[in-house]
């Protein structure tokens, strides 16, 4: 029985604590600025406005001004922010930071920390804290499909807790695991994550087909464009393969939970699949932008951040040039504003 | 421009048909007894009852009766029917076998000939054939992401041809080739059919999940059992990348169009998808194979072969011990009767 703080009560962070309360842990669920709302509503209510599911009774809500007190006496930390918010999150936990913490993020993205260096969050995380204190932690993440909603519900889950620590990994999996919540570990951490920064990207891909679909006039079911977003899904493995490989990760997590398994779960709903439908649909990033105003796109960010290192990445020698067809045109279509026309003729080459 | 003769006129042989007709070919599409009332239908109507699509002009309809007419003059041959067809195939082929014909099958399916042994249906076709005609020809087969309803249609679609022989292949892949039916070619014949075989086993497993969630009461959602499904859909995988490298071929293929792409493409609906939600609502086999009454399941088949196979490929030494627990579960609902209960803690175990 540990006390675990969790930072960022995003649906996402909120949801974490279900299991982690469950598997018989004091939870201290620490909003962050932008969950001000969120978290003065879990005060009164107990339940989390769009999660819309009760807070179990271990769990404790704090607002951001009182992290000191929720940090006290915290055995683990738990990161539940965007990608855009982990160096904030390494800044504001490091005044709590001491040797032998464990912290783990569910952030999902990648940076060109150096040109045509692409780097794991975990590993941004690291760089965003004090020089001295960067020793003492190992920061972990957790890959692999897990809806929010979904575990807030205790559906039966499998996720992969990485880092480069194995104790710290067994010892985060042995105080969340619950019968629900089945955690797996990897020393692998760029094979995880970079899979699990690449399906926001690439679910949106396979989204287009649906909006593709219901712009000839289709509807949903069996006999729809299942081919085409089969042949996209495939492809986007074959792209996470060689990412990852690229990236010097494990291939092996391509075809487990963290790779095919996260980009199942993500074209099963959520705002990536939505940004693709839209985009099948015939508009411009610029206009499905405005018709997801206030939404985080993560899937845009990551198209933005690997699709842009590509030409660095070829330089350095690290992938072959037009190895990764479907990523380019995805950049093709976020950041030069193209529509969607995915270039099926240069899938599946060697 | 080549003339073809397709075998087989269920909905599969049928819909292959359209692109081999709009890349340019004379299609003559011969149906076996079992199709002998869609074949009289197609004659007077061009309409193929269940596909509900009308023939391409090029494509001629036979009954079996007439093969010695559909076969004079054939370049090449393509096989449409089911698994249990195979050998059928071969021996009413075998009289027009001549040197070099080539010959593609899209049937699915694997065959313990010999104790632990699986071999892949192109192989038990090449049995099948007297002797003397085996070294004439070098049969391939049509792997990756296709549902007949929407080849039929035209959407897009990219598949693999696989075999031995490349130059025949590649004979066949340019005879084939639409601007939406996109063939890349590989001659890991074990790979790709091994993960063709199993996608409808592994398809139905995951089907399971949409039956447990509505069996609970649940509605389809962006929240509903996505988590379970995807956790299922990745342990299909990782057994496809074990049962492939066990079997002696190319584990690449499973991150790939006929791995996870077809596996996708299959979750989509269809059969094993259906078979899989009647044992999720709680059913046992032998119920849901009642509800189903006159259906092929060959996700069914494969599990009887090869879940009935892996006590003896254990002891040959060819796969370890429990490394494949999902098919496993499945063997025990589909032979041994037993309702699903997903084991989730012996899955991504080393």
């Amino acid at each position: 029985m540990a006390t675990v703080a969790v930072i960022g009560a995003g649906m996402m962070g909120t949801a974490l604590c279900t299991p982690i309360a469950d598997a018989g842990n004091d939870v201290r669920l620490v909003g962050t600025h932008l969950d001000a709302e969120w978290v003065s509503a879990m005060k009164s209510t107990r339940v989390h406005p769009k999660l819309r599911m009760p807070l179990p009774d271990r769990v404790t809500p704090y607002a951001i001004d009182e992290l000191d007190v929720a940090m006290v006496g915290a055995d683990m930390a738990a990161v539940g922010v965007s990608s855009a918010g982990v160096r904030w999150a390494a800044e504001t936990l490091s005044p709590h930071v001491r040797s032998g913490l464990p912290i783990i993020a569910v952030t999902k993205g990648l940076e060109e920390m150096a040109p045509g260096v692409l780097n794991v969050l975990p590993d941004v995380f690291l760089a965003a804290l004090p020089e001295a204190q960067r020793p003492l932690v190992s920061p972990a993440a957790i890959g692999g499909p897990c809806i929010a909603g979904e575990i807030a519900r205790r559906v039966q889950t499998c996720v992969v807790f990485t880092g480069r620590d194995r104790a710290s990994l067994e010892r985060l999996a042995a105080a969340f695991t619950t019968p629900y919540y089945n955690i797996r570990v990897s020393t692998d951490i760029v094979g995880v994550e970079v899979c699990a920064a690449l399906k926001n990207a690439y679910a949106m891909a396979v989204g287009i087909g649906a909006g593709l679909h219901e712009s000839s006039g289709g509807i949903a079911g069996p006999v729809a464009q299942h081919n085409w977003e089969a042949a996209v899904f495939a492809q986007a493995c074959l792209e996470m393969d060689r990412l990852v490989r690229a990236l010097g990760g494990d291939a092996a997590q391509v075809p487990h939970l963290a790779g095919a398994g996260d980009l199942l779960v993500t074209t099963s709903g959520g705002r990536s699949s939505r940004l693709g439908r839209l985009l099948g649909l015939g508009l411009t990033y610029p206009q499905a932008r405005e018709q997801m105003a206030g939404d985080t796109l993560e899937s845009a960010d990551t198209v933005a951040v690997v699709g842009g290192a590509i030409p660095r990445m070829v330089e350095r020698g690290v992938i072959a040039s037009g190895s990764l067809p479907l990523m380019e045109h995805l950049h093709e279509i976020i950041v030069q504003g193209r529509r969607a026309n995915m270039p099926f003729e240069l899938f599946f080459r060697e």
